[in-house]
């Protein structure tokens, strides 16, 4: 494999939908007025999926931390038993890497993705993705996914030096 | 009823307890380092409670309009099949209003907890709690909880003129 340099996309509902949901308060949602009136409710902006498994819906906060660019990706993962979502909880962007495959991910057709400010990602499950990409600075993300038993986790190491991120900044 | 001002109290996850979880990156939390090192996961930080039901756990965003102060509360609801989650899309205080009480809230019992930056809630199912309410500007919240058949609201009236939140800014 040659080494690649991954194109940086704007991140949209439908670009993303192979990969799973982009969560954001869109005018394409259902709107439904809540609270007498004092707020809108974006209703059902993500699949959550347990593929049908004992497991139990997990709410938890992931602290990530900036990374470097140009970066070079070693690494893919995937949930076999679950969707996985993040919402960041400031008004912050970051990347989303994804890869269609099953039992691998297709290198060739991996994609990157700026999530703007506001944006959030639910990946589908089974879907390739790289961790958490963040870019300036330490960032919080509500994740919503899955326990239980059974192995939720599996990894694709990436040939090294090959896959490439471009500075976003 | 005489008319009663609320006190407002500091948002943490013992004084919430008996509502439902505080959902924060506390040092208390289980701590997983994840992603190779450059996160950190603050694990299963509240109890998604569908209630055995058939329903299914939502993703949505409420754009919450801000409140006047000194603000009358005339609505409290609760949701009988389900818990509910709000965290805050940005670092952003809010109120939380809770009641104990099972067929009516137990008015006397009233509390007001101001939310700091960064802290979310879940409340537990069949707390009777006051709709959003942000202070100084639209603010956007993360909601999980449940859609699916079954009548998932209850709504309390509560006296005119008799419930107070002071100015809390």
């Amino acid at each position: 494999m040659r080494p690649i340099t991954l194109r940086l996309e704007a991140l949209t509902a439908a670009v993303f939908a192979p990969f799973g949901d982009v969560i954001e308060a869109s005018d394409s949602a259902q709107r439904l007025p809540v609270n007498q009136g004092y707020a809108e409710r974006y209703h059902d902006l993500a699949t959550v999926d347990l593929a049908g498994s004992e497991g139990k819906v997990l709410i938890s906060i992931f602290r990530s931390q900036p990374r470097q660019f140009p970066l070079c990706l070693n690494l893919l993962e995937r949930h076999p038993l679950s969707s996985q979502a993040f919402m960041p909880l400031a008004p912050l962007p970051y990347l989303v890497v994804v890869a269609p495959g099953d039992d691998e991910p297709k290198l060739q057709a991996l994609r990157c993705f700026v999530a703007a400010p506001g944006q959030g990602v639910n990946y589908a499950r089974g879907i390739w993705h790289h961790p958490l990409l963040s870019l300036q600075q330490i960032s919080d993300f509500l994740c919503i996914d899955r326990g239980g038993p059974g192995m939720n986790l599996q990894e694709y190491s990436l040939p090294p030096l090959q896959v490439w991120v471009p500075n976003p900044n």
